[in-house]
C-alpha cells in the first residue's frame, strides 16, 4: 500500500530511514545529557539540536539547498560533528575532507563534487585556493557569532531514504579519488549496527580518535546520537591523553586503526585498566599480537572490517563460544562475518564463483546488502564495474573459513606474485610482528628479474630494543613457507597516512630510489 | 538508482529488510550458541536454522506458499517460536492465536484470514471445529517425526519489505477482532528497537512469560535471534519458577504485563536479586507503586507502551538525568517517548489538533512512523479511519507533558464522563493502588441518573491484609479531586485475559447483574 523511495507526507505507517531522526528524537528524550564536549565547550542534546538548526538556517541563508555539496576541511571537533546533521537537514551533501589534502586534492574534490560552500578551519586555510563557484567560510569566532544570531528554521523532513546524504572521497593512492555516495537508509542502518554490535548506550562516552572525515567516522556521529551517548572530541591522537581518559573511566568506547593501538600499547602511559574500554579496530588487518597486547591492558577489542564504500565497518569478528583457547587471537584477527545489519560477505574467484570455504584458497572479497554505498559520484562506469554480478567487489584478497568467516590476505594491489605463487603480505607481516622487538612492519613487492616479484620487509623496532635482519629472517623461517620469507629487511620509521594506515605506495617508491645508506639494514 | 518495495535480485546495495535475515546470519555467527530451550529440548542456532528450514519444507509439501495464512494455536514453546521463521520463509502469513479462543473465535479467524493450515497443540484441539479449506495439523510426535524426515529446501529470499509477514487479531472485546497485518520492514525495525533499547546481547537469556500470540511476543522472537540471545520457554507463568530463574542468574530479560509483576511481587518466593534482571512491562499502565516494588527486588524495569497495531511496544520511558529524585516513580509510570526506531507520538484533541503540552489536557494518543502496522486485513475502511490525517489513532486517551512525554489516562472506551467532566480511571486506580494493602484494582463507569456516569472501584486485597471501603475512600480523598473519588468499592478477585489484562468489560457487565451479595463490600 505504500512504497519507500517516494513522498509519504500523509502516510501514518512509513517514514524515510535517516540518521537525522536520531538527533530530533534524542533532543527530547535525552534532552539534558551532554551530546558533545570539545575542550571547554559542551552542549546538551536539547541545546545542540537548536545549534544544528541554526547552522542549517545559516546554510539556507547562503543559498544552500537540496542536492548542494558542502565541504568541511577541519580536524575532529564539535563543528565537524555538527555538520553531520546541519548539512543533510537542508538537503545538502556533506563532503568531509582529509586534513592532509594538498591544494590539488582540494581543487579536485571541490570541482568534482560541485561544492557550493566549504567550511575550513584557520590552520588549513592555506591549502584552499578558492574557486569562483565555491564560498569559503572560515570556522572561527565570526562564524560562531553569526550562528548565535540565526533564527530557528522550519525544515522539510527527509522524504527519500535512498537520497544522497554525503560523499566520501577515497584516498586515491593509485588513481584519482572516487566520490563514494552514502544515502540516508544506509547510514541509518549502519549507525544502528554500530550501536547494537558495540554496545553503545546513553551511558557511553565515545572518544574521537578516528578522524570524522574517514567514512564519516564509521557512522559514529550518528550511532552515538541514536542512543544518547556522549562524544568527546580530540583534534589529534595524543597517547597520554587517551590513556588518561581510558584509565579514569571517562571514556567507554573509541575507534582506532591497528597502528593507533600499537602507538597506545607502546606509550609510557600504558597501564592496566580497572574498567574495560571497548575499542573498535579496523583500517588494516590487526595482528594477533596487537590484539593480545590490548586485551592484556583490559581493553575489549571489537575487530571489524570495511571500506569507504561500506559506510566504514561491514564485518565484525564475533567469538565462537565453543572454540578451543588455542589459536584464539589468530581467529580474532580474522575479519569475520557481516555485521547484524550490513548484508552478506563472500569470497569469489576470478570467474565470480565462490572459492571453497577451506581457509586457504585466495579470492576477492565481495559484499552485498544495505551496508553498500549508493554509487560513485559522477562515475557510472566505475559503479557498474564495482557492482558487477550484483555484488560489490572490494578489491581485497581473502579466504573463506569453514565456519563462514572471511579473512583478508591482502589488498589486490599489494598481493605479491612470486614465481607464479600468490603471496599474502599480511601473512608475512604477522610473522614478523610476532617478534617481541618489532613495533610495526610492512611487506611490499620488489620487482625481480627471476621471480617476477619478491617480498621485502620494512620494519620499525620498539624503542630501546634491537634485532637484526638475520634474526628476523630466522624468525620468519620458523613460521612461514620458505618462498614467502622476505628477501631483504629495511629498518626505519614507516610512512603513514592521516588515519594511521601505512603507505605501501611510498615504500614501493622508496625501493625504486633505494640507496644502500638510506636506512640501516641492522640496528 | 534503486527503490525498495520491488525486486532487487541483481542489486548489490539493496536488500529487503526482514527479520528472517536475523536467523540466517545468527545460524553462522552464533552457530554454537543455544537459541531456544524448552523443557529438555535445546537447539543451537546452527541446528535450529535447519529445523526452521525443515518446517518450511514441510509447509511447501502441504502446498503452502506466497500469501497463504498459517495459524498456530499453542502455548509458548519452541514450536511456536519456530513458526515465526518457517511460515514467512515460504512467503506465508503467520497467524498466532490466543490460547483462550473459543470455537467461535477460532472459526472467525480461520475464515477471515483464509487460513490454509492450522497447527494446534493437542490440549487445544477441542476448540477447533475444522473447515473444509483448512488443514488441521496437531503438534505432536507424529509431526516431529515427519519434520525429521524432511529434506532441506532452497527458499526464495524476501523481495518486498512491505509485504505481509503476520496477522495478529485484536482481542475484540467490543466488536469483531480486527486482523492487524505486520510487514517485514516494520517487524525488522521494531525487533532492532527492542534489542537496542533493552540491551539484548548474545549473552542475554530471555524468559517467555509473555505469550507469543500477543503481538508476536512484542517482536522478541526476532529481537532475541538478531543478537544471538537464548530463548527460555515457559508454557504458563509460574511465579516460583520465574523467581528461581531470576535469582539463579539464568534469565537476564523478560516481558510482563503489570499484573504479572504484581503476581511476582506477591509470591512467597520473592526475594532480593544478586544480579539485576531487566523486565520490559506494558499491556496496561503500571502504577508507580508496582514499579517501585520491582526495583526494590533488584529488577530494572523498562516501561514501554504500544498496541497490537504497533508491533507491540512503540514508546519507552527513558529516565531524565537531571530530574529530582522526588516523584521519580510517578514519572517512570508515564508511557514516555517513541522508542529509538518507531516514529513519533503526539496527543490530539477531537479536531486532530495537538493538545497543549501541559500534562493535564486530555486528548487521543496518535502515532506515526515505521512502527505502525501495514493495515487491517480485509478492512480498508477501518484502516482509513485509523490512519486519518496521516496518523494512527490509538483510541487511548492521554496527556502530553512539557518534556514531550505522553502519559495514558485511559482507553477511550474506559474514560468516565461524570457531570460533563472527563475522569481518568488510571488516575483513580493509581490512588487506590498506592494503599499498602491493595493488590490490584480496576475502576469502571457505572451509569448514573444524575451524573451520567460515576466511577466505581473493584479491589483485590493483598493476601493476609485487610481494609475497608471507608478506609480506601479516605485514602483516595487525600490524593484526588472529590468528584473523582469512587462512589462504591467492591472487593473480590479481578477477571483477567490471557495476557493478564484486567477485563473491564466483564466488570461493567457485572455491575449490570449486580447483586449486593455477590462480593463482600468489606473484608
Amino acid at each position: 500500500m505504500t512504497s519507500p523511495g517516494s513522498t509519504h507526507d500523509d502516510v501514518a505507517n512509513f517514514e524515510a530511514l535517516t540518521p537525522l531522526h536520531f538527533l530530533s528524537r534524542s533532543s527530547r528524550v535525552h534532552a539534558d545529557r551532554i551530546v558533545v564536549q570539545d575542550g571547554d565547550a559542551a552542549y546538551t542534546y536539547a541545546e545542540w539540536y537548536q545549534r544544528a538548526n541554526r547552522l542549517a538556517s545559516y546554510l539556507v541563508s547562503k543559498g544552500i539547498g537540496q542536492g548542494d555539496s558542502v565541504g568541511v576541511l577541519a580536524r575532529n571537533g564539535e563543528f565537524s560533528l555538527l555538520t553531520h546533521y546541519s548539512v543533510p537537514m537542508v538537503g545538502g551533501l556533506l563532503v568531509q575532507m582529509n586534513v592532509r589534502s594538498n591544494g590539488d586534492d582540494v581543487d579536485y574534490i571541490v570541482e568534482h563534487s560541485s561544492m557550493r560552500l566549504l567550511f575550513v578551519s584557520e590552520d588549513l586555510l592555506s591549502v584552499v585556493r578558492g574557486s569562483s563557484g565555491t564560498r569559503i567560510v572560515v570556522i572561527d569566532e565570526r562564524l560562531e557569532a553569526e550562528l548565535m544570531k540565526m533564527e530557528l528554521t522550519e525544515l522539510s523532513p527527509v522524504r527519500d531514504e535512498l537520497g544522497p546524504l554525503a560523499i566520501n572521497y577515497t584516498s586515491g593512492t593509485t588513481s584519482r579519488p572516487k566520490g563514494v555516495v552514502y544515502h540516508h537508509r544506509g547510514a541509518y542502518l549502519n549507525s544502528l549496527a554500530m550501536a547494537l554490535d558495540h554496545g553503545l548506550t546513553a551511558d557511553s562516552s565515545y572518544l574521537w580518535t578516528l578522524p570524522m572525515f574517514h567514512c564519516n567516522g564509521w557512522c559514529f556521529p550518528w550511532a552515538t546520537v541514536a542512543v544518547g551517548a556522549r562524544n568527546i572530541c580530540m583534534e589529534k591522537v595524543d597517547p597520554e591523553a587517551v590513556w588518561e581518559l581510558c584509565v579514569s573511566g571517562v571514556v567507554t568506547h573509541l575507534c582506532a586503526a591497528p597502528t593507533v593501538l600499537v602507538m597506545l600499547s607502546e606509550s609510557d602511559h600504558a597501564r592496566q585498566l580497572d574498567r574495560p574500554v571497548r575499542i573498535i579496530t579496523a583500517g588494516a588487518a590487526p595482528s594477533p599480537t596487537i590484539l593480545g597486547r590490548m586485551e592484556e591492558f583490559g581493553f575489549v577489542v571489537d575487530h571489524v572490517y570495511g571500506l569507504t564504500e561500506t559506510y566504514g565497518p561491514f564485518t565484525v569478528n564475533v567469538e565462537n563460544l565453543r572454540d578451543e583457547p588455542t589459536g584464539r587471537l589468530v581467529r580474532r584477527a580474522r575479519q569475520g562475518d557481516a555485521n547484524t545489519l550490513s548484508g552478506q560477505v563472500e569470497v569469489w574467484d576470478m570467474n565470480d564463483s565462490p572459492v571453497p570455504a577451506d581457509g586457504e584458497t585466495l579470492g576477492e572479497i565481495v559484499m552485498r546488502g544495505n551496508g553498500i554505498m549508493s554509487k560513485y559520484h559522477r562515475d557510472p562506469s566505475a559503479t557498474c564495474d564495482a557492482f558487477r554480478r550484483g555484488w560489490f567487489h572490494t578489491g581485497d584478497i581473502g579466504v573463506k573459513h569453514p565456519n563462514g568467516q572471511v579473512e583478508i590476505k591482502d589488498r589486490l594491489k599489494d598481493l605479491i606474485i612470486s614465481g607464479g605463487e600468490n603471496i599474502s603480505t599480511v601473512e608475512i607481516e604477522r610473522a614478523i610482528a610476532s617478534h617481541p622487538n618489532v613495533l610495526e612492519c610492512a611487506v611490499v613487492a620488489k620487482p625481480d628479474s627471476r621471480w617476477g616479484e619478491v617480498p621485502v620487509a620494512f620494519v620499525e623496532i620498539r624503542q630501546g630494543a634491537s634485532t637484526s635482519s638475520a634474526e628476523l629472517l630466522d624468525h620468519c623461517r620458523e613460521r612461514i613457507a620458505p618462498f614467502k620469507v622476505p628477501k631483504q629487511v629495511f629498518f626505519g620509521q614507516l610512512p603513514k597516512g592521516s588515519t594511521g594506515k601505512i603507505l605501501k605506495s611510498e615504500l614501493r617508491q622508496s625501493l625504486k630510489n633505494f640507496q644502500p645508506n638510506r636506512d640501516s639494514e641492522e640496528t
